[in-house]
């Protein structure tokens, strides 16, 4: 691991943390940084405020200087004009980190801009690294770390796992790991990129790519520093890892808002798609597409081809899933004479349709099983490469879907007819075993399709 | 309201309905009608049986012919071969209406066409209209009355509501009404449209068109019979109701799954689009599209034109949202002057961005009235034809905003960041004030292009 990485390393587990700014005031971000972090179990928190000698049962310092303990990161909260200061005083005491959640620099114009590049090269006279300003930091879970505001507000898992996530939205990753940790999901490394004034999408690329706990990437972004790297980087790293990304910006309103949002300039939406298939890296458009491809990408192995069967006991459904499949890039499988043969001797004659779509009807009210078995005959298919189910929440039909999937070897995704009171349960039920449950069959076919997209990408 | 529609009307209010097939066994389908018609409080239910003499509670008739009373309905689930004799005596009995429940009709070949024309024609020449084969029926609130799946299993409203239902797609049907029920939306009536051996969609079209109860029309479609009157039907409905159509078999596939579906052949995706927009008809290709169209339809006033106001405390998902509203063909309004100085006063300085989308920034974790606020200087200025305001779900947020609703005039869309445990209680409390919730911007942003584009054919 090189330098940039290790210094990453060192920021993602800092053994402490000084909170500059922090604040006693009920409702202050002050507050909300030193009791979040307390509350996560972080080991080793130092206040620091101008006044106060403790704050919530720790001891606090006038200046950073005056802690006596080494200090790997700090977090940074004061006003504007005082930063560049407190980065000196960082630098003297020779940090590794520093988090900025000050805003109001690049974002505000170009004297902004202009403090940003003192900061950034002060701090790196000193070897020290700089995320912001206008960051909400970081979630390390096996740090028993997080700066993000709803981790730091609620409960936040500990618990490691795949998905590395970084973005030019900090609400964007906060609300990401908050929400898709509550479903399940386990993430490595989370970060809000700020404003870039020193470490940038590309540094956080380059480490998720090389970080042996993260397998999948998924990011928001606005525009892009080191356009070339980036792309060099994301085309071998998603040759191993997706990337899933959500560029906004894609339009000229949304560039602007855009620029006031994190002083940055996008490019034209051609020219990016045109980028991020030549990168392998997955495209969507809005926060439900991220986690809907998320869900298919974190559960489902790779499928050989973009062939799909479809099976659900409604038949309307099944035309008009057909309709979205085919118009988002798959192929209706062609099953094969044994699985017509096989599909004709388990389904009634009437009602059903045998073929694929598979329609098994409203049998499947009393006889819940035929979706597990119509499932395993279709997975046994060479023609098939992927399978998605469509059914109603009742339990009977979601266990006999499970059961199933204990022996089936292709990708398969569940789309949920959603009963307000069953939801939750029985999505739950299937994503412990595995099963991503996606509740509309258009936004399955999405996902779908785009696991069928990096595949192809993969085999080169 | 001529013959045709006097007749539909006959059939939605039946003042007695006879189960010919009914049955008592644990799994029927016999045993589902007769059950669910006498849990929902349908008065008069006679069912039929060949050796039963009494069923759950009821008598029981050997033959129509048997039945002491005048019978206005029959729903038919006996055998296929069958179909034609019973219908032949319920011609006799001189009912008003039947449902064929029975499938493997048309939709199985031409000999299934043929004897549905045979059905058609012995009930026609005696008065009485079919709906079916193939069809799982019709729900009417207001008749105590449901024959569709979901409402005979577990408990359906009987409070009508302003939205007719009609489709190709029996399941369709079963789930909407049974989903949006539970959501709070109110039906007029429901129908499977099944095979359309004699009602047809076109028929349901004309009727939901004329129906005072309905001012909202939803479909999902297959093939449409008679097309020309269908949609010189449509283009004049349109101007007074908005239609919400799901077409299935847009692509070659699709239409395929549709021939074995219902028996019907679909036409060219570009041929069906060019009708939708000639006829205003709302065109969507999905179940959640279609619901979420309905939530925008059923909640807010049209709005005037098509330039959108975003706000949120998400700069990410704002730049991204803005993308979603220029690809969805609608404008981001340009504030005037005023409301700009209304929200510069009002927003602190720094992490905000004044203009629009609008990002009211982090502060609103303290601050959470800055929504409400920001809602109503922005409903208050002409260049902004429509609201979008998307948030996490706290109650204080989601407060601020109902408290501003009742004050704002243009149609007001909320987007929020979904927390499992929260979501369902917000949903709730802002459905409640008739605020229409969509759990992802871009969705938010589909429905709202929807709802401009049918002002904008409305207004001529």
């Amino acid at each position: 691991m090189d330098r940039n990485l290790s210094q990453l390393e060192d920021i993602f587990h800092p053994r402490s943390i000084s909170i500059i700014g922090a604040s006693t005031r009920e409702g202050s971000f002050g507050r909300m940084f030193l009791q979040g972090l307390i509350r996560m179990g972080f080991p080793k928190v130092y206040p620091v405020h101008p006044r106060d000698k403790e704050m919530l049962g720790l001891p606090a310092y006038q200046n950073i200087k005056d802690i006596p303990y080494d200090v790997d990161l700090a977090v940074l909260m004061t006003s504007p004009r005082d930063t560049l200061n407190i980065v000196k005083d960082c630098a003297e005491k020779g940090m590794k980190g520093i988090i900025i959640f000050t805003a109001g620099f690049g974002e505000k114009g170009a004297d902004g801009k202009e403090i940003e590049q003192e900061i950034a090269s002060t701090a790196r006279q000193q070897g020290i690294r700089v995320i912001g300003p206008n960051s909400l930091g970081i979630y390390c879970p096996s740090s028993k770390l997080t700066t993000l505001a709803q981790g730091l507000m609620h409960d936040i898992t500990d618990e490691s796992g795949v998905v590395g996530a970084f973005s030019h939205s900090g609400s964007f990753v906060d609300y990401l790991t908050y929400i898709l940790t509550r479903k399940g999901i386990r993430f490595s490394k989370a970060v809000s990129c700020g404003n870039e004034c020193d470490l940038s999408a590309v540094d956080f690329l380059e480490y998720f790519g090389q970080d042996k706990e993260t397998k999948i990437l998924i990011s928001y972004l606005e525009g892009i520093k080191q356009g070339k790297k980036f792309f060099d980087l994301a085309r071998e790293i998603s040759k191993e890892k997706p990337i899933i990304i959500w560029k906004g910006g894609m339009t000229e309103p949304g560039a602007k808002a855009a620029l006031s949002h994190t002083g940055s300039l996008a490019g034209s939406k051609q020219i990016w798609e045109a980028m991020f298939k030549q990168a392998g890296i997955i495209s969507v458009s809005s926060f439900e597409e991220i986690v809907d491809c998320l869900y298919v990408f974190y559960s489902l192995p790779l499928p050989r081809g973009k062939r799909i069967a479809v099976v659900s006991a409604m038949g309307g459904t099944n035309v008009g899933t057909t309709d979205n499949c085919i118009e988002a890039g798959l192929e209706m499988a062609k099953l094969s004479n044994l699985t017509i043969e096989e599909l004709t001797k388990l389904l009634p004659p009437v009602g059903t349709s045998i073929g694929n779509p598979a329609d098994i009807s409203v049998a499947t009210l009393v006889a819940p099983d035929l979706y597990g078995e119509t499932l395993k005959i279709l997975d046994r298919d060479e023609n098939v490469d992927m399978l998605l189910a469509i059914t109603d929440p009742g339990r009977a039909c979601t266990q006999s879907i499970a059961d199933a999937a204990k022996t089936i070897n292709k990708p398969l995704a569940v789309t949920l007819f959603a009963l307000p009171e069953l939801e939750s349960a029985e999505y739950e039920f299937l994503a412990q075993q595995n099963i991503p449950v996606l509740p509309d069959a258009k936004r399955a076919v999405f996902a779908l399709s785009k696991i069928a997209e990096y595949a192809r990408y993969q085999k080169g």
